[in-house]
């Protein structure tokens, strides 16, 4: 029996099967527009064979490893944070062994399709096909048809983009560029590091960026500047977007001379957490500010509780899984960056949410007014069969499909990509399908909002 | 094809919705009761022709121009605001082409209800058949048939509430009384004007209010038989209930002292924000004794940031789309007026809710207790058929359905009635039916709790 | 026709329905292990019939009187709080004449079940059948087959498991198993009285654990040394696990110093409320102290505003229906507790909640990574086809299904045990089911599941 089955899920009851197929037939072949997501310039770039199975699938992925580490499973084990993996076999054995627990999530999903539609496998993971798995996967990584290009292309990609701090050189992406390679993948603007007092090391990323750019990042004048500098090189390498992680939707509207002084007393290394908050708030608005002028995107990811494992992260660091979400007010927070730029229709927000409470009371009702909001397709834990459909039953009504922007893959994990989109689009054609069995749609329609959310609303709201 | 399915908004499979089918046709003629709305008493007392198509389903409908609005049409585009429209026709160009934003919204049921059911229209809306629509609509709207009470009897409508200030001096539903005709059309008391400090002109309403009915209400006490007087005067004219637009679900139980003190503050025009708040909650407090009193069934609709998008405030004023729910606490915020009148069997105070995280937490939970409380049906934003289907399969199994009242169409629109009333009993219907599909209720269960949701329940909660 | 369907609560789609029944027939015969409920001990130690079916079904059972309460049923007529009901056929009467009431409801679920199944009666219970249905009931409470003990074997009870004060003598406990009688009761370590400030009677609590352990329990050494005596008693008479019953999710982490000059000054009774918070919280963190130590497993209740009616608090006193929910921060509630023990595999923290927001903003991400954390099944208000329906759609996908821990009927109502595992069993079936039908999981994998959920997975999490 293989791992993946024609009529995955679609909806059992078979007058919307029926629509769901031949809706999904219709959009199944379309490329891929990624535009949101965190895949490496570099392999890209220099386009090496990716290493063994373990670091391919297991290290990088929090949602592996997560799930594993949750059922007692030390990360020390699974060689995580190492550069090289001493023994991936036995670290895939560990994972073959559990592979059970994510019976009944996304990761089964993902694993499954780039198990059997990358590589040939039609037997479930277990322990006794773990040795199977490792064999056939290390094997076939070391052929020319699974390096990083030929895989961009089998992928059928139409471009990916990226996620960039502004102290990134870029130098991946000019490689990729200078290369003649057509691949298209570009750069994100993600301002975290100098917009976010909290984030490791500001002080000397203000006083890097400044170097970078010529400008005088002692200033708030030059602070500002230099960060203008920065969206116009990354601009200028294909950028249409910017992206930011904070742990609120907060934004501000302080005066110039306010929020200079703010920005003194940050960099004083006096200032308290609330005015850390404060000045993030005011970035937000300064970046949609800038947004305004230049025509980026952007991107508004709150409501992470990050790092909120102290033993993991200061063992560990970074991105070990144990970011957990928070309740997010995007009614109260976004409010003085709405009172300044809401009713321009010539700027692009788009806001993502992991607090699903939100989609009915604020998220849905603001993006069905506001000319600059759109809404971003469930993100994280939310980027899930079941998850994507509570979306469209809950923010549709409101907001319609059209204040949508189709899907983000949002992954580290290369070789998920296909499934991750595979997944999107049977789900929305699902969605689409009760509406049409339901009457509430004509099935020409669907038809046409099957294109839309794979391929038109995000080419509009990414400017691809 | 016509634009309505007769088996719209049933679920696919077969055998719930063979049992739909049947609860459905078992009341899909039982008049309409209309408890809560938003039409105008003048309508069915001058009984004119409605004006032009424009008028008539775009301008007063902040569902259809909110939409619109969010995907960059202006506002003076659609010549919202003035009292004529210059050129109707170029308006309802622009909303026909893009009709198709509606898609998957209640808006678009309710359009094309009215579009077949009362003007024969069959092909959908859109750039094609704009002008088609436009002369068809504008020459039934000049014939009798399509006059206010002509279409309040072809409605089948039993009763119909509109909802008033206390200021208003419900000439127009005298003056329909007076008339001789004999549609029911009653006034709601709707006291926001003169109990929320934030109320644009609240000085001199409640100086208003002195002096129609005679009371000193620069004073507490006089203030508290002003609005006695005036609920006496309402009940005289047929009404049954009282409605409350609070930004939040806070009540107080301040002593006469206290409230007294609180209100010459007010009054003075130096009070608080945080003193305006605890003066309407203590308000709400009031307005619940006077009905243990007077009879008179209250609801509460809390949580609404009212003029979110204050550039559109400035420019169009109030109701032009742009109210954001908000959270809403009702277990603390209701405490105090529960713990003085909780108890009472002889109180029905029917709360409403955009907070839909409520409804397992607080709401059901509240409504399954106290006496004195029931479930209003989903509103606003919820009212649509994923909506609606929600509030039952949240709230039913710890509320039960007799603790919920009916529907509420709460529309300006009144050619949207009767599609939105189908659209409840449908779904209605598709939940009952799943119920007996999975044999949770027996089929002649069934069959009486549609009656109920659909008469007996609202009559009873109304008092009508 | 019966009370009940054999394909009750399945979903009506065939190819689903199909499923469920199969992997329903492979548990339906399982054993119920109960690890947390409300029943009591003497009832097994003393083996006594259960007394009229007013004083059995109705006056208990919080679920049933609430609703009758907020329908407008005056709790004196049900006679709720006497000791022996005067006249229960009365009060059955009232019950039955409104049984309509509970339509839609769990509750409704339960009882015909145990009408049924328990009572062989087969007619909906109504004002009509009022009276055949207490004969019945009253008849069959008399014969042995009807005495708790022989219930408990009826019921393929494998363990069942109380809830009792740190206080309790475990006099019962004691007795069952001197009895002979092979049926295993344990008792649960719920230390609310003894560890929460606010609960009745705090400090005489207090002063009483001191005297039944030996410790000195006015200092805080004396304290903790006399919980861990209590713990250890309650071990040694079967004990797997403790309970908390906090109004919220805050824990502490205080020094031993200021832990000691809280607990004084609290002694002292010259405490505010946010003291007593913090003491709840710091008792939550000893007491994961104590489980690391002893092994026994923790559950967590929060959430709930306790005797919310205060008027039926003074008059009938606690567990009257009236504690409402409220919303739970975990993110930072837990925050303190986790940054000392989250990483320990060898502590198990099942948490509950009545706030389903939390679900997949809150719970299932905690629960996906934190080693020590379970999710506990939907409780109380949740404890529902809906609601643990909701449960599974949307904790599965971020915390899979093995870092959940199976169910808990948590009654007090021993004859609904059989149904309300039941209940459980048919809707995890149907859940899965869908898995299958959408080809998310395989058949095989959907029985072991069942399996799991139904017994595997508590055992383990329980230590039973």
């Amino acid at each position: 029996m293989p791992l993946l089955n024609d009529d995955r899920l679609f909806p059992a009851e078979s007058a919307i099967r029926n629509v769901a197929k031949k809706l999904y037939a219709s959009i199944r072949d379309l490329p891929i527009i990624s535009p949101h997501g965190h895949t490496q310039a570099i392999w890209f770039a220099a386009n090496q064979p990716f290493p063994d199975p373990a670091k391919l699938f297991i290290q990088p992925d929090h949602y592996v490893h997560r799930m594993l580490y949750s059922q007692g499973v030390r990360l020390e084990d699974l060689e995580i944070g190492v550069d090289t993996i001493a023994d991936p076999r036995k670290v895939w054995r560990i994972f073959a062994d559990l592979y059970y627990l994510f019976r009944g999530t996304p990761t089964r999903l993902w694993l499954d399709y780039a198990f059997q539609e990358l590589f040939g496998l039609d037997q479930r993971l277990s322990s006794q096909t773990a040795d199977l798995y490792f064999d056939t996967i290390s094997a076939k990584l070391q052929t020319p048809e699974f390096l990083p290009r030929a895989l961009f292309n089998r992928f059928n990609i139409q471009v990916l983009a990226t996620t960039d701090s502004p102290l990134d050189s870029l130098a991946d992406h000019q490689a990729i560029r200078d290369s003649g390679w057509n691949g298209r993948v570009l750069p994100t603007f993600r301002p975290d590091s100098v917009v976010d007092p909290d984030f490791a090391g500001f002080a000397s990323n203000i006083h890097a960026l400044g170097q970078q750019t010529g400008e005088d990042t002692s200033t708030w004048k030059g602070y500002l500047a230099a960060l203008r500098h920065a969206r116009n090189r990354f601009r200028s390498m294909g950028c249409t977007a910017t992206d930011h992680g904070h742990p609120t939707a907060n934004t501000a509207n302080l005066s110039t001379a306010a929020s200079a002084a703010l920005f003194t007393k940050i960099l004083s290394g006096k200032s308290t957490a609330d005015e850390h908050e404060l000045f993030r708030a005011q970035m937000l608005t300064e970046m949609a500010r800038m947004s305004l002028e230049d025509g980026l995107v952007m991107q508004i990811h709150p409501g992470s509780v990050r790092n909120h494992n102290l033993e993991l992260f200061r063992k560990f660091g970074r991105d070990m899984g144990a970011d957990i979400p928070s309740q997010t007010n995007y009614v109260e927070g976004l409010r003085p960056l709405l009172d300044l730029f809401g009713n321009e229709a010539g700027l692009t927000i788009i806001l993502f949410t992991l607090d699903e409470s939100t989609y009915t009371r604020e998220l849905a009702p603001l993006a069905g007014h506001y000319p600059c909001l759109r809404l971003g397709p469930p993100w994280w834990f939310l980027d899930s069969p079941e998850g994507m459909m509570r979306f469209r039953e809950l923010a549709t009504e409101t907001a319609g499909f059209y204040n949508t922007v189709g899907f983000n893959d949002d992954t580290r994990a290369f070789l998920s990509i296909p499934a991750r989109h595979d997944v999107a689009r049977r789900i929305d054609c699902a969605f689409l399908a009760r509406l049409v069995a339901e009457h509430r749609i004509d099935q020409d329609e669907a038809f046409d909002l099957a294109q839309q959310l794979t391929n038109t609303l995000v080419r509009r709201a990414y400017k691809l």
